[in-house]
């Protein structure tokens, strides 16, 4: 299969590819101690905070976790919209860590309000920013504001597995106390790391649980370039050489992925689909199956041009599809796939 | 720095490197299910186990964890040996799993015997195979046996870390319930999974706890091909490639790692070298430092020669110094890695 138009995993950059080919690294050398401490540095730009980044072996859901165990502690109330499989997750994982969950339940596609959010006695408010199962993004400074007028000394944590480094983000300056993302969506690498990114005032008010998980051990040997347990190192370097080349030019790269995914848009449109989201995000264009159109006719369409796109999740399974061109692609290649995607829909829905 | 004789990680399976220079693969796509089917089938035998082999994304520390968890509830007894940093860490993980831990304390370098284990009050035994801060190996099948003579419903536990693929391990043939490894040491890929073995025993006794680390979750989905979260595909491709490649000439594989950790053991005697462990483990050879020799001596002089060792943990901080051969290295490359280490001593003790 040559185009990955998953929203993660993700067509690979050539730079993590390339970081792949080296000889192992020990993670206890100084060679390895530099190429951590570069990501965590790098990865701090891009989160854009003056707090932390702990890099953890791991899918997204271990950092989403993490954040959750560490900032929390059993029987505190957290607030958690619920507009798609994602924060669905943040629900399920707030439970499972022993907080009293408040679900603010919204149709898949929609998103919360700030006054929706705007709700006293709460301790923490966990929000999706990217719902990648619908498509839609959150307006994650208004909900934060909302929520802290409402909850001074309450805690934002944010999911920002795609958005980060597709759409601008920042902790502090939108009122986020902890984000976690990982590395096979917007930083077109291979999966299998998690990050956690941590305020200052975040860092002030760690309550670190488990063992995995503890966030506290995690920082002290992080802040020496170490980690507390055996890092993926390969796809540290991976990560490193990545942002390294993509930070400089961060504008111009998320103006790309923006244009890219408004163009699946408008093909969706010229093609009469309807758009899953309320407001979208630019990690993946969703869009309703056509009436009498099953999933498998529209993955077949693109399987035979050597594409492989994405379902719909939980309430949404087989009503739905989606294509991301959050991978490594560029403003040509792009226009290749709309030509693909009207290709592929001229198969499934023939001229009438 | 061409050769890494640590004990994890280690130097690449090429096998391994050739994996990771192909374009990503989706995880929830037939291709990778198939992979992903493969290589659990091939740990199955690696583990030599008719139960079932759990793939998870993190290190083996996570693996640990997950083992404990989810075969033991909180206020259950355990008995946990320590005689090194990582029977140290079981002990550890027990405890902050809400266990009731009984450390049985040996000095570093030394291994328990049958009769000490053979005392009965116990749900369970949490015992490292190759305990590689020392460099020892305990008699797994010995010490299960006498375990479970005194409590016959008691499970036992096993950290295979470094001896999977480095020396025989068998689970129901040994007396052990569930076991825990990672793919940086014998199976000579990067780091980033941790895998759970589990007997057909263990897997009737699961108590699933946590979230990530659920394992009936995992089960359900692994069977499938797939895994609950998204798992480091590319590097599950690795660890079949190498298990597809070594397993078919397993006896040989640990005849020729008995072999050369025996030759750094010869070329340890001719020096004057005490060994470390009590009964040694193929895994890693570890040496006391000569009086008078700092190990950072010992260190600069095996990396003026771009090779990379380990030092000691814990208690043997600063007192020893370790070798490994784990890693992908042929009879003669072994050879040239005993020459080194002969002209490095060279360097340190000069003939008198």
């Amino acid at each position: 299969m040559d185009w990955l138009l998953t929203p993660g995993p993700v067509r690979l950059h050539p730079k993590a590819l390339e970081a792949f080919s080296r000889p192992q690294l020990h993670h206890r050398t100084e060679p390895a101690r530099a190429l951590f401490l570069k990501a965590r540095s790098l990865l701090r730009e891009a989160f854009r905070t003056q707090g932390e980044v702990l890099i953890l072996t791991g899918s997204g859901t271990l950092a989403m976790e993490a954040l959750v165990w560490n900032l929390f502690a059993p029987g505190e109330r957290v607030l958690v919209p619920v507009y798609g499989k994602f924060s669905e997750r943040f629900a399920e994982i707030a439970e499972s860590a022993g907080l009293e969950v408040d679900r603010l339940e919204l149709p898949y596609g929609r998103v919360p309000s700030p006054d929706q959010v705007a709700r006293p006695g709460y301790q923490g408010l966990l929000l999706v920013h990217s719902e990648t199962s619908t498509g839609a993004m959150v307006d994650l400074p208004a909900l934060a504001r909302a929520f802290k007028e409402a909850n001074p000394k309450g805690l934002v944590g944010a999911d920002m597995v795609t958005s980060l480094l597709v759409r601008e983000v920042a902790l502090e300056a939108w009122g986020v106390d902890a984000a976690a993302s990982g590395s096979q969506k917007g930083l077109m690498c291979p999966p299998g790391l998690g990050f956690v990114a941590l305020s200052p005032w975040a860092l002030e008010r760690l309550r670190p649980r488990g063992y995995y998980l503890n966030l506290s051990r995690e920082l002290k040997a992080q802040r020496e370039g170490e980690s507390a347990w055996t890092p993926a190192i390969n796809l540290v370097g991976a990560v490193a050489a990545v942002l390294e080349k993509v930070l400089p030019k961060l504008p111009e790269h998320l103006a790309l992925k923006a244009w890219q995914n408004d163009l699946l848009y408008r093909v969706g449109a010229e093609l009469g689909l309807s758009p899953v989201p309320e407001v979208p995000s630019p990690a993946v264009a969703a869009f309703y199956l056509p009436e009498g159109v099953s999933y498998r006719a529209v993955k077949e369409a693109f399987a035979r041009r050597q594409a492989v796109i994405a379902g719909g999740q939980g309430p949404l399974k087989g009503r739905v599809f989606r294509l991301s061109l959050m991978g490594y692609y560029n403003r040509y290649e792009a226009l290749g796939v709309a030509a693909l995607f009207r290709e592929a829909f001229a198969d499934i829905l023939p001229a009438s």
